[in-house]
Order: C-alpha cells, then structure tokens, then sequence
C-alpha cells in the first residue's frame, strides 16, 4: 500500500504488526483513547506484616525472580547514553542463561551497546525498539538483516503512546538508577552516574509488569528526591557501576565552529527574527547537534538585543540552554534529557529546569503534550527532500544512522519547524527527489535552511509573505536542489534488497516508511 | 453475614455496593491486581495544529464542557480543608442547571461544606465518598440520614486503590490549583491559597474520564515546579478564590498543653523507648491531634538525648515535623498534606520535604506503599474496645466525627500501632466491650496509652516480654476498662434505626463495618 507520503508499505508488514498506514500528520488523531490497564504485583505478608525488602543480589538473581524467558520483552532507557552499563550486563546475563527471542524496548542505544550483535546473531535478541540509536556497530548490524525481526523505530512521543496504548507491552523494565534507596525510591540526580532526569523510563515505571531498578549508589530511605516511586517498583539491585557518565556527553553537544555551519544558524536566527517568532514568551527547542545549538545561541543573542523574554526551552537540555536560563532568557526548561554535566547540574539544582515525563513531552494522544506549545523548533536532518520530508534514520547510503528521537513531535507541534544542515555533504547534496527514509512528514516542515539557501514550504504562505523583502537568499525548493547537485560531486543510489529490516513509525503509530537492507554490506 | 470483627453486615448491602466483607487485615492480600484502563481525550487540531486553548471562562462553561449530568461522580481533593471553595462552587452551579443525583467522591470534607446538607436535601447529591470529614453539619446530616445512598467511608489508601481498581469511577475530577498554567501544568506550593502538596489528587488526574484544575493564581507558562501535569489535563478555569489558606489548619495542629495528654505523650515516648523503637533509622507518625503532636514532640526529646537521627516522619505534616527535620532528626519528611503554614513553606522550600501519592503513602495494592516501612504509628480514637479495635468514625453517641482517614492504613504497615487517647472523655469511659464502629482491626492495633494506664495487645508477646519490668502502669486491657468504667460518670448507649446511613471500607476494599442511623437526631 502506497501511503501519504508516497511509500510503499507491503501489506504482509501492516498485517504482521498490526499497524495502520501514514494517512497524514494528524489524519489519525482520535478524540478519545483508552489508556491500557497495568498489573501490580502487591506486598508480600511476611510474620503477618507487609514485607519491606526488594534488594535482590545480583542481576542473575533479578532474572530467576522476574521470570524472564523466551519471547518476552524488556526495556531500558537511555540517559546514561553512549556510557550505559546495565543493557550489556542483564544482556549478558539473559544470554548466560540461554534464553532467546528477546525484544529490547529501548528508549535508546548506542556505541557502547556493540555486544548486542553478537546476541543478535545467535537470536538471544531477536527484535528491537528504539527512539534513539546511534551510527555505529549495532545500527550497522540491523541494517545488515542481522536482526530477526524488523527494528521499529519510534519517536520520543510515540514510544509512550505505544506503552499506554498497550501496542508495546514490556514484560520487565530495568531502570538504571542512579540513586536509589532499598525499596525503589530513585532519581537520576545523585551519584557517581548521576545522568540528570529519567523521564523515558517514567512510562516503563507506570506499565510494564515487573519493574526493576538497577544501581551503582544504594542510599538510605528514603532516597531524595524521588523522581520515581517506590510503590511502582518490584526489585532493586546493586551493581558496581551502571555506566561511566562521560559517555553522556556522546556526540555534538557543543555550538559548531565551523563558519558554513554557522553561517547557517545565523540566518536561520535572522529568519526567526523576521517572521515574528522572536518575541516575548516564545518557546524553543533544538537537538543537540553543533548547528542546532549554535542557532541557539544566535538566537539568544537576538533576544538579548531586544530584551527577550522567552516561555521555556525545552527537551534533551545542553549547558547552553542553562545558560540561557541562568541570564532569564526563558521562564523554564523542560527536559526530557540532560546532554552533558552542566545540563545534570542544573536540573538537580534550579528549580526552574524541571523533568518532565516522554508523554508530558510528544505523545500525540494525550490532552495536549508540549511540543503542541513549542514556537520554534529547530531540527536535524541525514536527508530532505522537495515534498520537505525529512530522514534522520538512513544515511543516503541506505545505512542505518539514528533513529527518529523527537524529530516527527517537535514538528507536528511547533509553530514553526526549521531544517538547518549543510546542502553539500561528504560531497553530496542531501537535498533529494526523495529521501531514502521518510521519518517526518514534509506538511510539518516550514524551511530549510542550507549554507546555499532558504526554502519554506509552500503550504506556508504566511511565511514567504513575510519574507517577501528579505535580504535572506529564500528560493524555491527546486532552485535549491538544483544548486546542491551543482555543487556535490557524488551521487549515491544504494541499490535495496527486499528484506524489510526496520519500521519508521510516526508517532501515532501509524508506518510512515520501512527500511530494506541495501544490497552494499556495512 | 458476620465478619472477622464481629460485626453484622446486611447481605442486602454487600450484593448492592458489590464489596466483600471483611476477612482479616491481610486474609484478601491478593498476589496480582490489575490497575483499570484510564480514558483521555486527546488534543484537538485547530487550523492544522494541536490546539493549544484549554481555559474556560467559567465554572458553568465547565459544567457544560464536561457534560456533568445526573448521576455522575465528580471528585475533590481537600488539601484547601476548612478552607476550601471548589466544592461548594462547582456544586452550587450544578444545582442551578438542575442536575441531580451527583456522587462526590472527596478525599475529605469539611465544616465549611455545609451548603452540600440543603444540595442533599434536593437530591442533587445522592452518594458521598470520603476518607477525611470533620464534625459538623455535614456529618450530622449523614448520621441522620438525609443522603439518599449510605457515604462510603474510605481509608486514605483504600481511595487510590478503589480508583486504579476501577471500583471508584470518576466522572470529572476538580482540582483546586493554587498555582496553575493555562495548558494545565500546577502545584500547591505557590499563590494566595498555596496549600503545600496536592497529593490526594493525583489518582484522580490520572484515572478521571475528565480533569479540570481550577486556580485562583494563573500564571505564565510553565508553571514551576510542575506537580500535576499537563497531559492530565483537559480544562483550566479561573475563579476569584479557591480558598482561604486560614483554613488549612482547620483542627489541632498544636502540641497539647493539658496536663494529662502530656502524660499520655511522656507515657507513649517512654514506651516506645523501652521497647526500642527509638533507635537510628527509625520512621514515625502521627495524626494531627494535640496529644499525638505532644508524642512526637517527646520522642524527638529523647532522639536528641540519645543522638538518634531517624529515617523519615509521613503523612499529615505539621511544623512540629518540619521543626524535627531542620534540627536534622530525620532525613526526610513525605508529605500527603500540609497541616499549616509552616509545613507549606518547608513543603516548598526544602527538597528533603517531599510530596508524595496517596498511592505511594498507603494503597495497600502497589509493590509497597509508605505504611509498609513505618516503624511507629500514634493512632488517635474515639473509641477503642477490649479487642483492641479502634473506632474513629463516630462518637459514643452514634453521631458520625470523621472518617477511616490513614487509621487503618498507618495500623496495618507500622511495626507499632499505639493508640493515644484519654480514657474518659466527655465523662464517658472510650474503652468499650466493642466500639460503636469499626474502622482499624485490633488486630493491627498492639497498645493503647491512656492517662490511667497502659494495655498491649495480648498478640504482642514480644512487647509484653519488653515491658516486663517497666515502670510504666502496663495492664491488662479488662483492667484498664474497669478502671475506666469506674472513673467514667456517665454511659451512653445509642439506639439505632435499621437504615444504613455510612460503609466502612477497611483499606482493601472489604466492608469492616456499616453505620445505622441513630433513634436520636442531631
């Protein structure tokens, strides 16, 4: 079945995973949803009082008492990033054990998490969710087809729609804790792997049927603050290490210094300017790529300029939106995710830069998420095209790079959704006909921003009207692309098997794409 | 059918409310629940982007938003107390569009609820649930069985627990917000009504079909700190006033200053330090009345003289806890309810005094609530009997006082369960052959301090064995009793109608005891 954004989806796939087809951004939205129920195991009586102790010995110890067996799912989140220990050590012990045909719901994974290969190949981990998955080994070996089942990645917000909906039912739940008391009390504030918030895994706390908290720093009770409750919690363990937080700060997490790049978050800044959006009470997001945070910053500079004051910056959090905050550009931060130790700091410390849950985040089914009152979002990109869709999964090549995170919310909500990347890549231009992956539907994307130019969607008449004098070098999407081939020197058309190897879902979990192995190895 | 405390409970109403009756404190602990689906709009796309508007202009544009209609349950938290507004509000617009037939499912009510007495009368409200009601008009009207259904008395764990059970359905949940966003996003610890932590109301904003906030105090988004959150939230309203905070500490909420509580306090503090519950870690406490704020104010003498630094106090928190905890005798305070305005401010100023669910404090069908971990329970009484029994829902008289409140829940997890009380009161001996009602099973009740002298529960061998040669007047409870009669100059013995004016919910949902409308009127 061909879908709106012009896909090919086999109906062999829809049938298999239950899911309905991409029929536009917001075609799906209901008016009322079922949040599904959730088991609880209770309290024990033990010599006719309720039992206190969760402490279990070992992670062997948490797998005999969870139960955990073939076919079952199990989830983890990603704060610790590209540090992470605990998915490799229960992995590990789930393979000891010889179990197979795990499905790993994660929030994310990364570098750090290249044994799962190995476990793919010998169909311990047969299936995988994901938000957020870095280049590397493990992105590699899914793009290879050495996952059994297809990955299927999801947004930030759909990954709690999913779990809430019951679309992605999690059997046990490991929480990496970074402080944590003896009967389940945790935040992700203190401790020597303090990662900040835990805000992915508040939906694993809430529903899965076995929640178990893993940690490196075991605290009196009751642990302070509690970020997530003891009465939601069956086990907890303590392991030596839970991650190395210098793998937090994995990737760009700086403003570029590249002057292309910041060419470009200079004009997008100045576009910003332009079209009204830099005014009192604006709210703003960017990823964490070196561009999106030197747009940032130019953008607070404008701010500064005009005695700004904005609503709130929000989702994964680098210092330079605490910075921001500190010199009140914004009344608050809502995170999602702290992106470095400045980011940890603040959050533990400023009140005003507070945790917010995924569903309070971008889950599309709720009665209003935040990206619904985002202003401005600015968004990466591996690919674009002329309909303005938007890749972040796939590599030109066809190799899997990442997955959706928040890009398919933030645009859906925002008032305005702003692509910033280079036109000419590793010599190619990543301006396309068609992107290879479609993660975010073009209807929600309002400009691109390239070092050779400005395009804004053409359904956003508003816009060119209001840059109709501008000394910006706004063009049509086509003259752009016309440019960009100009320029690159490289064309890259990766020929595809048929293996289907990944699912795109948009975030209300219909399929917007799917990904094919290439025929090229990586 | 007869249950487990003896008490005659009419087949009639069993099949009608669909309740057990009750079997013993831990005899209906099931291995498993199911926590209920939830329902949740979601938001609306207005001009191809969620909408953002939540706000109405009116509690009567509320009314008709919701669809409020005869029959529903509407729900209210009463962190406001004896201040509170919402309710009469909201049910005074209700009556005027000629809805009847309301059922209110309050976490408490009070004094200044009065006008829901004449609403009872015109059968707009037919069915009251409530876990906290003080003496008064209200109460009155109940006991003399002016509302068309018997109230359903519920534990402040027990509410949670029926409302995840999907026992307790609520139709539209009020919430009174001090501080609030127009998306919905609120806390208790800011604004005019700041009244500390909303915590009573956090079961109801995630199971109602619809949820309202209702604030005195909108301020820009985001609010800060963000306690109920947006996603729960369908409708923002604005009043004039939710409340007057000066009703906040409505009732005792001083240490006593009768020489004879103050024994009962000294008494209480030495046998507790006897029978070595005063010792590092420990975990404390008690209800709000005069007395059982004089025993924590004896036990924290002795901590200080022994150097003992506790675990942590919960519950109802007053300035007497929060004085303990800056003079660091514990590490943390977890909070249901701020008492007055001293517990409010450290409530919002010091991270150690943390909010938590009634779920987390006490629900006794979760992976462990906060009762599970307390080592000392002072229990009040308004009447107590020779099995140890306790009765706080009605007085000697048959006239209704109050509700279960955390009694039986705090009875139940605690590892020592003192009741506190005089012995005569009002000239009345409060030590029965068997109280009027039953709320706490004596089986979870182990003493019972009173000016004239002490009882242990014949099942607490233990303690017996570690008061043997104490100072203290321990006795048999028939002794302490006749000593009590002897003292007393005055005996009630209240005749009852057959009619069923209240249900005592125990903790887990089973019937302990129904209350009958007395021959006398009040």
């Amino acid at each position: 079945m061909i879908n709106a954004v012009g896909r090919e989806i086999p109906d062999e796939i829809l049938r298999k995973m239950k899911k309905p087809v991409f029929t536009g951004a917001y075609s799906q939205k209901k008016d009322v949803v079922i949040r599904t129920t959730a088991k609880s195991r209770c309290a024990a009586i033990e010599k006719g009082k309720p039992a206190e102790s969760k402490l279990l010995v070992s992670i062997e110890d948490v797998i005999e008492k969870t139960g955990i067996k073939d076919g079952m799912t199990i989830s983890f989140h990603h704060h610790m990033r590209n540090g992470d220990e605990v998915v490799n050590l229960v992995m590990e012990a789930i393979a000891k054990k010889g179990i197979k045909d795990i499905h790993i719901a994660a929030s994310g994974l990364f570098q750090c998490h290249e044994p799962l290969v190995k476990l793919m190949e010998e169909d311990v981990v047969t299936g995988i969710t994901v938000s957020t998955i870095s280049p590397g080994p493990l992105a590699k070996a899914i793009t290879n087809g050495k996952l059994k089942h297809p990955a299927v990645f999801m947004s930030h917000g759909g990954r709690p729609r999913a779990i809430e909906a019951g679309e992605l039912h999690i059997d046990v739940a490991f929480i990496s804790a970074p402080c944590c008391d003896a009967y389940g009390n945790m935040n992700g504030a203190y401790g020597k792997s303090a990662c900040g918030v835990l805000s992915y895994a508040y939906a694993d706390a809430q529903y899965a049927d076995q929640v178990v908290a893993v940690t490196d720093n075991l605290v009196e009770f009751p642990a302070c603050p509690i970020e997530i409750s003891q009465e939601k919690v069956d086990y907890v363990v303590q392991v030596e290490s839970i991650g190395n937080p210098e793998g937090i700060s994995f990737g760009p997490t700086k403003p570029t210094t590249d002057p292309e790049n910041l060419k470009i978050a200079d004009m997008t800044a100045q576009l910003l300017n332009e079209t009204g959006y830099i005014k009192n009470g604006m709210s703003m997001q960017t990823g964490a790529g070196g561009t999106s945070i030197a747009v940032a910053a130019a953008v607070g500079q404008i701010m500064k300029e005009k005695k700004i004051r904005g609503s709130f910056a929000s989702g994964g959090i680098t210092s330079y939106f605490v910075e921001m905050l500190k010199e009140d550009l914004f009344q608050g931060l809502l995170d999602v995710q702290c992106f470095d130790s400045v980011a940890i700091e603040s959050c533990r410390d400023n009140p005003r830069h507070m945790p917010m849950s995924a569903s309070q985040y971008a889950n599309p089914n709720t009665k209003g998420c935040l990206v619904n009152q985002l202003d401005i979002m600015i968004l990466g990109a591996t690919e674009i095209d002329v309909d303005f869709n938007v890749n972040v999964v796939t590599g030109s090549n066809g190799v899997i790079l990442s997955s959706s995170g928040g890009n398919n919310d933030c645009a859906a909500g925002a008032k305005i959704a702003v692509v910033v990347t280079n036109l000419v890549k590793r010599d190619m231009c990543i301006l396309r006909e068609r992107v290879t992956t479609v993660v975010t539907p073009g209807e929600t994307v309002d400009v691109l921003v390239t070092e050779y130019g400005i395009a804004v969607n053409p359904n956003r008449t508003d816009l060119m009207k209001l840059l109709k004098h501008s000394q910006l070098p706004v063009m049509n999407i086509h003259e752009l692309k016309a440019i960009g081939d100009q320029k690159a020197t490289k064309i890259v058309k990766p020929q595809f098997t048929d293996k289907i190897v990944g699912i795109v879902e948009y975030r209300d979990g219909s399929v917007i794409d799917v990904v094919k192995k290439p025929i090229q190895e990586f």
